[in-house]
């Protein structure tokens, strides 16, 4: 993308309705624009990085076999009542009546409508396991939405359901989804720490959030520092194997890591004092096991072997696709901007030309742009006639991990300037040299 | 993607709610599922057309300089209060009210809230021409909501906007908006046919309507048959040359091509008897010229190069991407089921073993499956132990455009049969010639 035909509105200012770091900057580096209290929309560079993360759940959820649908925003108040979460829901959930008097409310979560879908369709044990999962918009009408996309109103969440016969079966739905949450965190280059958790108003005995360290986080949060070193990497899963997932699940949950909500400070004390920890944390995902408490009420059964009918045990898996954004620029930023990790970068590496209208630049920084999209990477090339300082300095701050300087003086010597945005490193190298590197750092060499 | 693990609830009976046969169609391939009056669920088939469609629509918008963003579903209805249509919209608004008691609605279209992002951060001409747009869910409810997808309430849908400096720049935008939309309904399979259309509560002057053609259309429409010879085909367009995008709206609209709304009996008579038609259309898109019917209440003004402030002229160009199923479907299907064109169809590519549990006949799929996969196509492979008939019925109505089948018969002549949805045709071949010949029709050979 040439930056002069981007819409890129980054605000020299600092928002002072921004509390936290995180929404400042989405605000500066032009991701977002309030359009209602909590209700925001994803400029340019937002929505790309957004798209990078759906695209990365989609690639994961994939791998551990759970097939995509989309469910609606919109859905119809009787389905609620089946469940009775109609009036258990407080006034946190948005209520509509359409032209026709109808009861209807904007979806926060989708469990009675999943249940629904399956109790048409699935009649027999031969069709499990099934698990179905979207990523659809959802809204809660908080009564002080605040932190930006961290907790708006109407916001993005991948939530998925698994269908099983058995408790055991549902228990391998449950260790699956963890494994797999494991790897699309890290693949955003994020730490997120499995927590025994509170089930809250999806119900339910067996549940972990998902936590991200971070000072903002809204949970404080109690751990042995041993957690911090375990890694998933590249491990190879065979997401069908019930042994391979719950040694992950017991390798990532076996030492103490909870939340203030279910914090036990006798067993936090049996933790050797060294390795006790006390922090803040973001909640980024959430599992749960709730057996047969959307399936007995709604009458989602199927036939068993033996011909008798049987409620399936279920669990549902949430990840919380647009809080994300937040999350991981909490995690990775400095006094001069977001530092994206490579996994969710916007684009993938900046090009600033020094000067602009120098034929030879010019000619250098279009090489560069084009030998960077033949390799399939997306760069962002400043091709304005903003002065260097101002072009470093939007580059800082939106966050791009690489950025390659091109200046005639350079050039000269037949050189750029590979610079990483994390260490603030620069290298001089060949344009060449340059486009091999990037490649390399991206797998497309 | 295996049968035995999809989700993919075909129906037998044909439903009865549904009166034409795209949404008979959707409802009996396991498509959508219907949630409320004009709500439905895309089930997994149905979602992979509808990413599908997305997608082509998101790579022409692409290579016209179009720039993705997207905003919420939730709009507050002050900004619909400034451009006075707050009180115009009818009863098709949906208006809610949030816990705070804040009037809100869900919005059926953006043209408010895309020029409250403008105005908010561009006021330069050098900033133009810009064209925003995205693709989002939308509500309209509809009084009769009707022919499943066609007609919903919760729909989504592409809207763009230009933002220019002049009339001039702005009709320009509109041409090449018309060009982009030729190529986008021709990768679908569909001609879609630039009519002249009434401007209806969006407002403006100039506006076409593109209307595919079938017998289950709403609209009447009256045209020249020479202009259903057109193709636009594989040429390559210019978008920033003026006078390219303008010769493609010529040659295309040149002819008389009306829908009922616009129709003038006077002029349709002065084409030669012989060529003048009248059919039925379905609209799946529309782009509109208006000037500055938002810009100036809006305040969405630039300084131009003399430093005087004028308001930005505008357009708005919509596609209807959930409504495109149910068009591609009246256009494609036979007493059998859909027939999906090439460039949206959910798999590749199915699969028929025709003795599941026959260890020669399981290996020559999974063999296939997987040479398949490796070209980077998505074959759905029929691995369960129906009989043949019911693969084959159900291959047939989920439209896949070829068929492998895979017998022990043939593989003892080391050969599978390769069949054409559309023609019924079939061609006996060994498995590495039809993975090639696939490949091929794919443009992955």
């Amino acid at each position: 993308m040439r930056l002069s035909r981007y819409f890129l509105p980054v605000l020299k200012e600092t928002p002072s309705e921004a509390q936290i770091v995180s929404h400042r900057l989405m605000l500066r580096a032009g991701m977002i624009k309030q359009a209602s209290a909590g209700i925001y929309s994803w400029l340019p560079l937002g929505y790309r990085v957004l798209r990078k993360i759906e695209t990365i759940v989609h690639e994961e959820q994939a791998r551990a076999g759970h097939i995509p649908l989309l469910m609606p925003t919109l859905q119809p108040a009787d389905l609620w009542q089946e469940s009775g979460r109609y009036d258990a829901y407080g006034p946190e959930m948005l209520r509509i009546r359409d032209r026709h008097d109808r009861d209807m409310l904007y979806g926060p979560t989708n469990e009675e409508m999943i249940t629904d879908i399956f109790r048409s369709h699935v009649s027999s044990y031969k069709d499990l396991p099934l698990t179905l999962y979207h990523i659809q918009w959802k809204f809660r009408d908080e009564v002080r939405p605040r932190f930006g996309v961290m907790r708006g109103r109407e916001f993005l969440m991948k939530d998925g359901y698994n269908f099983d016969l058995t408790k055991e079966d549902a228990l391998h739905a449950y260790n699956r989804h963890l494994v797999s949450y494991l790897r699309t965190y890290e693949r955003m280059g994020l730490q997120a720490i499995p927590m025994r958790a509170d089930s809250g108003p999806i119900g339910g005995d067996d549940t972990h959030e998902f936590l991200v360290l971070a000072e903002t986080g809204e949970s404080e949060v109690f751990y042995d520092s041993e957690i911090t070193d375990l890694k998933f990497g590249d491990r190879e899963i065979d997401y069908d194997s019930h042994a391979q997932c719950r040694a992950v699940l017991e390798e990532f949950t076996s030492r103490y890591a909870r939340t203030d909500e279910t914090h036990d400070e006798a067993l936090f004390n049996e933790v050797p004092e060294a390795r006790r920890r006390t922090a803040r944390g973001i909640e980024v995902g959430q599992i749960f096991y709730f057996g047969t408490k959307y399936s007995e009420p709604m009458g989602a059964v199927v036939q068993d072997a033996d011909g008798a009918s049987v409620p399936v045990h279920m669990g549902s898996h949430g990840i919380g696709v647009s809080r994300l954004l937040g999350a991981i620029i909490e995690a990775s930023h400095d006094e001069r901007g977001i530092i994206w990790p490579e996994g969710v970068t916007p684009f993938h590496c900046g090009i600033v030309n020094l000067k602009t209208g120098d034929a030879q630049a010019d000619a250098a920084c279009e090489q560069l742009y084009a030998a960077l999209r033949k390799h399939g990477l997306d760069p962002l090339y400043d091709d304005t006639d903003d002065r260097a300082g101002a072009k470093f300095a939007t580059m800082d701050l939106i966050g791009l991990p690489w950025r390659i300087t091109v200046g005639p003086r350079g050039l000269k010597n037949g050189v750029v300037e590979l610079t990483s945005r994390r260490t603030g490193e620069s290298e001089e190298m060949s344009p060449e040299a340059a486009v091999a590197r990037v490649a390399a750092i991206y797998g497309v060499a």
